[in-house]
């Protein structure tokens, strides 16, 4: 995969659509990776995401201490490591060694990217307000690389129960109906 | 569509995945609907879901006055409606008569469901706290309605500039490699 630099106010391209998402994390010398189905983008610029990460996760005390993660997209074919990781805990091994995945340094964070991931958003903490009462973090998205083919990978939708649908690759490009000032 | 009560605390089922819904909302005799693709499910019980609904838009006052509001889910048959209703503005037309979507009573709020979405979720205002902030608005869901084939319709999944992705129908069960409490 060739990733190139993405503009952070466009990451709704590949998150609205609501896919699965490796969050990547790492404090001091400890580092983690979780599988996270909640999150919502907020605004275009800044460009802020909210991510529901329970506080029984290492992540989730990881990126309190550390203030940031990185958000990794997967297609279909890791679904095998998305639900391992989502199946174990990370102060317990070393999920890039258990999973066969490859930590990169990333350009503003100190948490790895996932090189296997088609796309990858560096997070800061942007607002913690919402931690305590609903474990909802809001991040900065402050830098994003994503792959430039193809387009749209097919990725996982988790639907509970163990069972994921994946996406087409049928796209609908409805622009011609849109007021120019809603295509953002 | 044959509909059934659906269990409230599955409803991230049909609303993890991603899709665009159609937000109905009304207040007095005043009503509107909606298109809206920044939302998570938050809790599964109580059922809670944030929904993104910004300022500008004449549901968010709707919402405001009423604390409920209806999430319906379109299938990917209902995109020129889909794409309409989020390109026009409520205080200047019925959008059910203008696009020819019918109301039908909901159980426990006044907003009205939409007969053509395949799944409707009543909600009623939890928590404002993150409105004038974010414009995110944490509902509870109170009652669900949902056809009970097909499982998985076509959903529409927003990626900007006026284009959607649709969900496929593969339906990938990994339900063995988890762990029997990840299975809720």
């Amino acid at each position: 995969m060739h990733k190139i630099d993405f503009p952070v106010s466009k990451a709704r391209k590949y998150l609205e659509p609501g896919p699965v998402v490796l969050l990547s994390s790492q404090f001091e010398d400890h580092h983690d990776i979780m599988t996270l189905g909640w999150h919502t983008i907020l605004e275009f610029s800044p460009s802020l995401v909210g991510c529901m990460i329970a506080g029984g996760n290492y992540s989730h005390e990881l990126i309190r201490q550390s203030g940031q993660c990185v958000i990794n997209v997967p297609s279909a074919d890791l679904v095998d490591s998305v639900v391992a990781i989502g199946n174990c805990h990370g102060d317990r091994l070393d999920k890039f060694d258990a999973f066969k995945l490859t930590p990169e340094p990333a350009t503003v964070v100190n948490a790895p990217l996932i090189k296997e991931c088609f796309a990858s958003f560096e997070c800061q903490l942007y607002d913690d307000s919402m931690v305590n009462r609903y474990g909802l973090f809001i991040f900065e998205i402050v830098k994003a690389h994503v792959a430039d083919k193809p387009e749209f990978p097919p990725t996982l939708h988790y639907t509970g129960e163990g069972r994921f649908t994946v996406m087409s690759n049928t796209l609908l490009d409805k622009h011609r109906d849109f007021k120019p000032e809603m295509l953002i």
